[in-house]
């Protein structure tokens, strides 16, 4: 050290220049409580589900042997993050929000509440009652798993009902997204009313649409608002279904910033919840289309960080993989097609829809050849050309397409879940999950030929990697586990550390 | 602030007790060099590689629902890295070394040189030249990719007799582990003589077997240690194959850290080739047999790291994912049985061999009933039994087992490469791989069981995890690419940042 060679003076001097130096960073870090904080959950999106959509996005644009980086890729500290369930290696979304938003470890399929059926306080809920604004979103039902994990505590994640009315209880702010899947209480053993009617009763306004939603203004109080076109279970559609009409992620992640904003700040959590139904489906084109729906809901809680960049932490994950998903199939070996994926003008359920139609028009004996300009329009696959263009089908995989067809064909009309669901035929459900056996074969097929393979129709547990940005961000770095989410979260919010059973 | 209600001398001791506690973690991350270096990388182990070993752990202890954590994930830092080629989503092994050794992307199968095949310097060359002693080891031939990714510079991986002699030229101090595929230049166009005379002409102390590795000592000076029994192309046995004369990673570890402290400290790389080899085969046991030796690799590591915690630095990663492996499987959902898995007593490899002798026993006409107490022995797996029984094959399994049975009794003795290989069957090779159809039938099967899926027999683009304890570690954290690899181990040992074009 030098410092007994200067005089106090200049030693003082020093020091300041060193402390400031030094010290910027920890001190900000250590004193900037996050205010505004996004939660951002990409259901089933793991780290195969972003790299293939980092690989699409460069084939797109011309680049096959690229990545362009998604916007969670490029935010500052990025983590990995167990997802097991306290019974199950293979978590599903209920553990996973339990987990993330209470800190606790559950089983499989319960709620917001420990293995002994006990309700624990989550992040949004202390947030609250520390005085922020809150908001919960998702593409899927507002009832489902992962939005409930916020403000439910059930022990069964299908007691959609009272979620519903757990919803209305939780005075929260703005909800946004999806429908409600029982909200008068059809397979309640309790029905406890109407729970749109209740919310209403409750001083929410409910909007349905995008007309009302753009009208939707920080004078409206609590609202809650449901996109028009439910595709699929009261959930939003897939991005790569959407029209003008319907809302995006990033919409409702702008629309809840701006109307809960205040003194106080906010919790927003905002899930992209199709991701996984994709996955689920082993369709990687409608999984791409709602991680990228979910990249712009990123980018939407950036937009707002630039007026309080300090203040603002956007944090960013999945709650587990989902289908197993690889960045490599046997059949292209070290090569890869992303380029192929284009060709999907739609995803696995809209064209189950429209099978649907399509065996109805020939009273369900429609031929093979009257399907094939069908599947080449909607997957771009090629039943015949050149055998370079790696959208042609090989004489083996026609093979399998035209049996996958016959058996749909042969299927009763009000067939839902056969393919192997049933349990019966383990190997049916190998080749189809319970899927239409068209339509799964099909994007099986499609995604093989662009390099990408799926192992499962269930999630995984490999571990999911989280990402962070703004104020706290650092500490979601490393590896560690979902409950430490809820622990960060509290720790970055400044909330109560404990967990404080609720009522 | 308060500062100015303090009289100089007091603010000089206010500032310099802020400037200790602040300063303390930065500075002497800042200060301290990595002076010993420990870069310990599993071939082809990503985070499913790891994590299916954690979950094998736990079963085996019978904690079917959680995870044994493995001594790399309890390090304090972790990132995730990406692993493409400059032409290839997918990386193979040269490439790879070439980023995390070099720093620059190059062409698949191009090795410490540009895709123009300029050599570049890499880390442990620069670390010999700032007077580190360097140490390389491999459990898979010494003049494989990834060990000479740190000493040669080819066009191609494949100029074996050439890297050799780059080995001798390297004059690093030591090398361990298997032998060299091509030291009398038998497949090189320009053969220079044989590599390990001139090894030992240049000074190198060249050891076989237990007997010899166990008395080396530092007064040995530069020594090449080989593992006695080279199971297969050079390499050392599988570890779930090895007997108490083999060695392990760990003991080649402890023993070049031994030999090589000193006073500017070492550089060891250390790679567990044949994690990879045993992913390209789909045979998740003898993988995790391979990731727990890359673990031991670990704590020796972390054990001279007792005598030196300040300056040493504890590397651990894969270079890229290899099989497309999954932490979950279609036929069993939700459910996993790791268990299973510890029925296995050899690798696909060690069984390929013994069903060579089996086939020849019989002359090529061997009985299936004659070869299922062989599979029932070597897998674990039942042909009968309670269908609850995890291990029990079910009807169309066991008519997969026979199908491949008898296609491999039915091909020539001769055939090492068929079964899909020759890309004449595009549906063979999804099935086998170009390996024996028995092996990797009863391995797929094994782990199907077990709750694990393979997409490949190939490398994939998945990123991979990187773990880092010790001076420098923090720099590990986050999300980059694998050429940031060598800039984070240049800048930890203090090596130019440049790259330097050899020769």
């Amino acid at each position: 050290m030098v410092l007994h060679r200067l005089s106090s003076r200049s030693a003082l001097a020093f020091l300041a220049v060193a402390a400031l130096l030094c010290c910027g960073q920890a001190a900000s870090a250590a004193e900037k409580q996050a205010k505004y904080v996004f939660f951002i959950i990409g259901d089933g999106m793991a780290q195969p589900q972003r790299t293939s959509t980092e690989m699409f996005l460069a084939a797109r644009e011309g680049k096959p042997h690229g990545t362009v980086k998604l916007h969670m890729s490029q935010l500052p500290a990025h983590g990995m993050m167990t997802t097991h369930a306290a019974n199950s290696i293979i978590p599903d979304s209920a553990d996973t929000a339990t987990a993330m938003a209470c800190g606790v470890k559950t089983n499989s399929g319960m709620l917001g509440v420990t293995p002994d059926n006990k309700p624990v306080k989550n992040v949004a809920e202390l947030a609250k009652e520390k005085g922020k604004k809150v908001g919960v979103i998702s593409t899927v039902s507002i009832d489902h798993a992962t939005p409930g994990g916020f403000y439910a505590h059930q022990e069964s994640r299908d007691n959609y009902h009272e979620i519903a009315h757990e919803l209305v209880k939780s005075g929260f702010d703005f909800f946004g997204g999806g429908g409600f899947k029982d909200p008068a209480g059809k397979k309640s053993k309790a029905p406890q009313g109407d729970a749109i009617e209740a919310a209403k009763a409750a001083g929410y306004k409910v909007v349905t649409g995008r007309e009302g939603f753009e009208k939707v203004s920080k004078n409206d109080g609590k609202v809650i608002v449901i996109n028009e076109w439910l595709q699929d279970s009261q959930a939003m559609p897939y991005m790569i279904d959407r029209t003008k009409k319907d809302l995006s992620l990033a919409e409702l992640v702008t629309k809840a910033a701006e109307v809960l904003d205040g003194p106080q700040g906010f919790f927003i959590m905002a899930e992209g919840g199709k991701v996984d139904w994709a996955c689920h489906a082993n369709d990687a084109a409608g999984a791409i289309g709602d991680v990228l729906d979910v990249d712009a809901a990123v980018v939407a809680a950036q937009e707002f960080a630039k007026k309080h960049p300090d203040e603002t932490l956007i944090l960013v994950t999945g709650d587990h993989e989902c289908g197993g998903l690889t960045i490599g199939f046997a059949g292209t070996k070290y090569d890869s097609f992303y380029n192929v994926l284009t060709g999907q003008k739609m995803s696995f359920q809209a064209f189950t829809d429209k099978m649907a139609e399509f065996k109805k028009s020939c009273g369900g004996n429609c031929s093979f050849d009257a399907v094939k300009p069908v599947v080449e329009e909607t997957f771009g696959l090629k039943f015949a050309g050149d055998a370079k263009d790696a959208a042609v089908l090989k004489e083996f995989e026609v093979a399998k397409v035209k049996e996958a067809f016959d058996l749909y064909m042969a299927a009763p009309a009000d067939a839902k879940s056969g393919y192997g669901a049933d349990g019966k035929d383990p190997q049916a459900y190998l080749l189809y999950g319970g899927y239409n056996p068209l339509s799964v074969t099909l994007t099986h097929l499609l995604n093989q030929k662009a390099g990408l393979g799926w192992t499962s129709y269930s999630h995984t547990g490999v571990p999911v990697t989280v990402s962070a940005g703004g104020a706290g961000a650092e500490a979601f770095n490393g590896m560690y586990d979902n409950t430490d989410i809820a622990k960060k979260l509290k720790s970055a919010m400044g909330l109560p550390a404990a967990q404080v059973a609720s009522n």
